[in-house]
């Protein structure tokens, strides 16, 4: 496999620091380029980022001096990943894109474009074809692909399998959400220690919607979004990794009984499986039996953090299902599902 | 008002610390007898307890002698609180009933038992009438009243208004239940801090079922059950007291729009409001407008712990409302509420 | 009583706030003015704070205008509590004071200078008479008064009944500090949540020298420091309120044996115990036997978070000492010792 | 290099499970066995522990069935580990020495006996010698090791470096301890969450005892203690894992200035740095420059948990040094520990 060099946009933030501690040792990728904002720009990068990852910085990036994001100082990268902030994400990937530079986003900003894939490779990976149909640049060299919301991610992991063996009716879920998943300094201690914060703004609407475009089809060069009702509460919990989710789900046809949802869920396919991307989980979805499982503190970490664990699967009165669910919030629900996301583009002849 | 002399059946363990805390000082109640197991039995209190509450064991009990749980032995009480464990509280508070002896229950053995009320004052204080058809002792003098358990508390609370307005459909629940709820030693540190535990043992079936005998309507001397299916997940989060419920119902009767339901909630009044109950809240239910609350480390408290807080009241596409619910769990989900029932039953002329 | 108008400087910062929570129903003082940064005055005091205090804003403050921090704006306070923050209180506080306006103050800056009383009235109530020699206003009429940072108060008070007895030869001290100390937003979670900090900056060398001066004499118109050394480490846990000190004390003069030490702690008299100052606990000084108490979550709001906690008095092979130590850092060690200064203040006649 | 069979006593436990995870994958070490109390043994170990690790249990071990801890039914292990409580270590663990079976034990029943080496590989290799003049089995073949109490251990690596260069006059320590110190179910969640516990019981003297061995000489079959005072302040702190120190000394020779401290711990080599030995740190000690560091929940895990880390040196005027030290209480502090000490009584000769 030939060496892809990366470039990171964000790179001192939370997001673009867990990018850099993830792209240690890829077997594909190389950090090549590092880009902040202007108060960071010029710096070596060990002075400019106030490093919170509890591995030490890789020796690789401490030197490496931090660019500004502006795509005429990345002309040695293959692509750049994407820890941009959402309120400056808008114009710089674009203009990275325009230039003919790949990007692959954890931003929100471009999830909701038409054209742009909103990507989870297990869930969706024929949704990259819409890259072809892109317009950023006039040769098609650059695009954008973008990943789901934390929560997103392991609710719509644990939804396929049961969108295409029954259909779904309606959703309705209550997430608790670890505090790294609003950056740093993010949560101040005084409101979160012995506490829950039963409002994460913003947070709802994504849930609601992103699930609905990641199971949808793609014809015709569109995406038919799925188009059942999700209701969402997002909570936050003090809990330092791991966002947990209690699913209630409806269905359109009725399983005969609970154990053959249960069976869908732990028969799945990922159908990526056997592409040999790095970062693939082994098991994309584990089924926890014990009823006490998952446990953010226990088992976010599980296949480095690239696994969606699953446990409680039950009937009910009111929905058909409930089960929990739960994904580490900054890897799989952020920079490792980039990462994946890119993988998948090499695979594919995106990137190359 | 007349002093009544009270009993506390399992006067050692964690409830058994709150009923002592909250009656003292209580104007109509005074504690006259303490009891435990055999193990305790005959000790001070001072040496028989392992004191858990953060204010100091009242002095008044620190000298008195346990009993063992014993009716023979309560022979100088009007009445007794029982705080026993679920596993000797069928046998011991039915021989205090029979001997005449009244028994004010947290314990959860007798709630679903159709002669037994169980009882929340400001939802339904007319169910109070059930004890005229108990059987316990020959003349009526015993009998038992129990209160509901911890999450069916503000879960009901907050329905009642919904149900006399519109009419409850079907719920969608999950608790984020304090660790206060199991006990003491209760939940290992181990087990909880920074982490989520989405399992509780035999809480969800009670979180489902108490709700429909509490709204459910005496018509000749039966409780006809309300009929609404309740689908429940209970998980414990690492908080000290006071249960969060991200709630959502499906109402009959559909609300013009959602501010008619605000409205409906703020405007409940409590059916117990003028009777002068000493741990009475003022304002039973209490309607945040503020979307970062309630928020149980801020406001389990409220009104001395019996104040059910309502928040982030809101319209779905797949229940009508969805809102959070908080009430202080061992106060007015436990001991407060049982204190509040003693209340309720003198007023009524059931003690005397 | 005469009433007195206080106002206060820093008023929606949180020490401001407590200032606020505690003056609420005080018998003798009222709030009059409140004043913060030019970017809050001229809002209603209800829009200018993001209130952070568990009970709710007093309602006699929500529509109190903010007022710019100029004395000029404060003409009708009898004194102000300043709980400013140091980067602005030199010069603020000292506008005040030669305005004629008396200054209660929590922040660090005036506490060194020689003709400022650092007091705390159960420790050296008589270095209030510095008031006397201070210059900043030509009549006298307008003058400052500190109180130490949040760690030197317990450990004084500990220190207080020793130095008396046996005379202090050097102290070594370990503080567990809770994130309250750090104000609002503050410490964050990621932080904290299930770790500890080693190092508070700019602590260690204010919990060396303050005790210093307050177990100092005053003679002649200055203070003569007491002259022992304090090596301190000051930690961050996670807890809300209450700092925690592990004290190792070597003594001038030999105790007979460690029980002589815990009689001279327990049978110490506070000099103001019996001036009848709302504020003043009446056990400034509490001995716990149980060697598990002191502890911050159960203790630190005893005697409405104004008592000093002593705990696990024993001897050792190094320092003659070592002894447990805790006090509420936002009450006892900030804005509840200003208020209890302002009390003493009253009772002597200087604020008149 | 050979392989040895290794059996596990107390094999159900918190130490017992630490010892499996880590063996799991050894280079050297296979296990063979696994012991536990009657109630457990003949249950397969999937079914007999109530496994807290955050790995799975290995599949090596599931069907293992548990044995009772009678060396009799262990003719097939080269030596064990022990895990054992304190409360039954004295008996079984003599009875394998006796039986010829070596006991490499973490429990401290044996650390005070002067024929037993209390061994920290990096501390006292020289100790092992002590094995020699054991008498628990007529030929020589059953012996016992034991590794010190994991705030011992980061407190004795700490001290060495000092205690070689300048001498140790005497020592003030205060320990933050992880709850993971106490077992499971140990701490209760009410206990500790937003709380400290000023005590551990039994803790301190072994803080203050275990040094003095670790850092004597073997002389003629003896050790002789090193003769300074520890005074030791135990409390526990709401973390997982990782016992953090504020540790004060005194030094026999005085350093030029605090510079030559910090140089000594730097440059300090550990005489076991070149033996390969699996387990062992590449650096036993690592200095932080960054006062905020060593955190526990950072840092704990550094080398697979086999670090100690220091930080914060600096002077001070009561002890001539302070600083920070903390290491992985039950890898570094307990099972990691005692594998490193099989992994030198391996390369010594003594396993075989």
């Amino acid at each position: 496999m030939a060496q892809f060099k990366a470039g990171i946009l964000g790179a001192t933030g939370a997001v673009g620091q867990k990018f850099i501690r993830l792209l240690q040792n890829h077997p594909w990728f190389t950090i090549n380029a590092l880009g902040a904002s202007g108060r960071s720009a010029g710096k070596p990068y060990s002075e400019a980022a106030n490093w919170i990852e509890s591995t030490p910085m890789p020796d690789s990036v401490k030197k490496m001096k931090v660019r500004n994001c502006n795509s005429s100082e990345f002309g040695d990268v293959d692509f750049v990943f994407s820890g941009l902030d959402s309120s400056v994400a808008t114009e710089i990937e674009a203009g990275f894109a325009q230039a003919g530079i790949p990007v692959i986003s954890n931003a929100k900003n471009y999830r909701t474009d038409p054209t742009v894939p909103l990507l989870v490779p297990e869930v969706n990976p024929d949704h990259i074809e819409l890259i072809k149909i892109q317009k950023f640049s006039a040769d098609g060299s650059g695009w954008i692909v973008t990943n789901p919301n934390c929560v997103a991610i392991p609710l719509t992991m644990s939804l396929k399998p049961l969108h295409d063996a029954f259909g779904i009716h309606s959703v309705v879920v209550t997430s608790l959400q670890a505090i790294s998943g609003a950056g740093y300094p993010g949560v101040p201690s005084l409101d979160i220690l012995g506490n829950v914060i039963p409002f994460i703004g913003g947070e709802e609407p994504k849930i609601s919607a992103e699930p609905l475009k990641l199971l949808g089809k793609l014809e015709d060069g569109q995406i038919e979004h799925a188009s059942f009702p999700v209701q969402a509460t997002a909570t936050r919990v003090p809990v330092i990794n791991g966002h947990l989710l209690a699913v209630n789900v409806k269905l359109n046809e009725k399983p005969s009984d609970i154990s053959e949802v249960s069976e869908v869920m732990k028969s799945w396919k990922s159908p990526i499986a056997d592409l040999g991307l790095p970062s693939a989980p082994v098991f994309p979805l584990h089924i926890f039996a014990d009823e006490r499982y998952p446990q953010p503190r226990l088992h976010a970490d599980s296949e480095n953090g690239m696994q969606t664990a699953i446990g409680r699967i039950r009937g009910g009165d009111v929905m058909d299902v409930s089960y929990i669910a739960m994904a580490h919030n900054t890897i799989r629900g952020a920079a490792g599902g980039a990462i994946l996301n890119a993988e998948l583009l090499v695979k594919k002849g995106f990137l190359k």
